[in-house]
């Protein structure tokens, strides 16, 4: 029975392959499979950035060796810096929750 | 319903702050909740693993602020390397899988 963390690092693995292998290059995410796999598995965040360009903002900042795919390494920094996002946003509602509640709100 | 990269994102701040608010800082992992961490949820790696120094090393490498405590932004940093390293073998191991298919074995 794999731990949390373990499953987490497994679904990164899963869902990168589930993606990548439609087309081209099995281990590579072309801009079409990238833009499939945002719209499919993060569909909130994207349908709350209005940018028509993003997509394609994205894949030019992750494509960091420049050959128009997005390896996995390249995906796991997008990974990461939306995670350390989303935590940034937690733990900054967790220090407001407990100053209001030292202030007995 | 999240999807399966977003229940992904959400296990790694679930993790983190699981051992993170033990003692000190509660948003910092000491290095006792690291051990605690690793211990716990990377059982596999670390006993596969044979140096008595491996957490302390860890510490140290993933510590990029120097201050003795891995925030969440640099235990991700850990959790990509590994899930790369991890990816990195499958991939290897697929290519081999498919090389030794077409070979007819």
């Amino acid at each position: 029975m794999p731990s949390k963390l373990e499953g987490a690092m497994d679904a990164l693995i899963t869902v990168f392959h589930n993606y990548s292998g439609s087309e081209g290059d099995k281990y590579k995410l072309s801009k079409g499979e990238l833009k499939e796999l945002l719209d499919s598995e993060l569909t909130d965040f994207l349908t709350s950035q209005k940018d028509p360009m993003l997509v394609e903002k994205i894949m030019h900042d992750l494509d960091s060796n420049k050959d128009n795919e997005v390896d996995f390494n390249e995906f796991v920094v997008l990974v990461a810096a939306l995670t350390v996002a989303c935590n940034d946003f937690f733990q900054e509602q967790q220090r407001k929750r407990s100053k209001d509640e030292k202030k007995g709100k």
